[in-house]
């Protein structure tokens, strides 16, 4: 048996197209266009490639961009206070620092400065508490976790009454998706690099999420016939008969867990273009709220 | 084999014990005397009970307490008003709003309104956040789960690599607990009523804890030989044997549970006195903040 393909591309333009439509509606019912926000601290080219392929998604869904550059040296204040500005300009909906921000900087304070309203990565304390909670919702949450939640929804994937398995437990990915699986009434096990046995943990899953960094950490044998796999991490391993001399792989060895699993993300092109697609819905929806558009 | 006891009265004792002393030291050094807030809404005899036992303590460590009571019918802003009060006074370090607060107050915004650093109960979203986050820590934790991890510390239980199983999703214990086990590094399953196999998930716990509320559901045979056993749950039996026609039981067959765990919590007398024990540490700890004693 091979697993179907959870297809990242294809699945983040049926959202882009959903998003553009909702977006138009809101600008006719309400005459409010949504607006992101980015910052940009220094000039690290993955980071400026990340915020420019971001402002095309908004441009292609009709969300007004905004795009503000500070210097490699700036100040903590000097971040602070562009967040200010931008959480005081009624035509900007969502906020987005672009992580990471060079080591003299305090990523927490930025992040907590950030409107909880315009918190469209859904990493503010405030946001982060009430999706640590029972019968509680955050305004946001971050948009990694909610494209595998939207992947699992979008190919059929039951959830409720699941077990789920999470590898890795950090603040943009592990917990936070371990949390909306919560939600959703799966039982739900975080496992890290102090797991005694992860192979055994891992073959429980019905839904494994692995985000850890580990190039192909998890393999055919550790996956439950039938299970989802949803693979976040990103690696480079080296490729000497690719081209450029290395390839992008993720967390999990692809060719191996295909074999086994009932539905697996590829990498690239699985839970990354999902990810930029729920950043473009987390825009839409503050603009909503703003609107008082909500449904 | 029969299970070590986790004596929740004794352990209780010698932390009140040393927290004395702690305050004793606070006075001396700052000039400063903890003081904590209770805020009671409504006769309810239970409540009461449990306020007045809280002063109790309060006095017996040397911290001073202060009891606000409103009507069963007192207003959102009426309470409001009245937290607001506290956070202002500076002899007040911790506030505890007991709960339930009557139907038509909206509890949530009353926990929010708590200065965070007074939130001695720790369940303002702010520091629920916080401990929903890696590498990030709440100003102050609520207290039944710390009372859990108290007991395993106490008790030379190792925490770290181990599999720890929360049955039940509660803010106030089965996601904080979850959370404090994840910092310690546990490999943490959170299960609860839509779990498909709970005797199954309950049976790879090193560490159990057990806060759901249904009286005996988990037996002997569900358990790991060894395991350590934390039951939070409490419910009234009917036993015609007893004079008052009830016994007080948890969530786990203790009878049966003893025979196969390592170490397990009695009910009563196990989980409770810890919970108050870590109240009266969380309101010397905002103290020794607030006074700059913090070590």
């Amino acid at each position: 048996m091979t697993a179907q393909i959870l297809d990242g591309r294809a699945t983040a333009q049926v959202i882009y197209d959903e998003t553009k439509a909702e977006v138009d509606a809101l600008r006719e019912t309400h005459g409010v266009t949504p607006g992101l926000a980015t910052v940009l601290v220094g000039g690290d080219p993955a980071s400026q490639s990340y915020v420019r392929s971001k402002h095309k998604r908004c441009a292609e869904v009709g969300i007004r961009s905004f795009g503000r550059e500070l210097p490699a040296d700036a100040t903590q204040a000097e971040v602070e206070q562009v967040v200010g500005e931008l959480n005081a300009n009624p035509d900007v909906h969502g906020i987005l620092v672009q992580m990471p921000v060079p080591d003299h900087l305090d990523d927490e304070a930025i992040l907590a400065a950030i409107d909880v309203e315009k918190d469209v990565d859904g990493l503010h304390p405030v946001n982060v508490g009430l999706l640590a909670m029972k019968g509680r919702e955050p305004l946001l949450a971050p948009c990694t976790p909610l494209g595998c939640i939207e992947f699992l929804d979008r190919y059929g994937v039951d959830i409720e009454g699941q077990e789920a398995v999470v590898v890795g437990r950090s603040n943009l990915v592990g917990i936070p998706v371990a949390m909306l699986l919560l939600h959703r009434n799966a039982t739900v096990t975080l496992c890290h690099s102090r797991t005694r046995d992860l192979a055994e943990a891992c073959r429980r899953a019905d839904i494994l999420v692995a985000a850890v960094g580990r190039a192909e950490m998890i393999q055919g044998d550790w996956i439950k016939p039938g299970a989802a796999v949803l693979d976040v991490g990103i690696s480079r391993v080296e490729d000497p008969s690719r081209k450029r001399g290395y390839r992008i792989v993720g967390d999990v060895e692809f060719e191996t867990a295909k074999e086994v699993a009932g539905y697996i993300t590829p990498m690239p092109g699985g839970t990354g273009p999902m990810t930029v697609a729920m950043l473009m819905r987390n825009t839409l929806k503050a603009a909503q709220r703003a609107a008082g558009a909500m449904e």
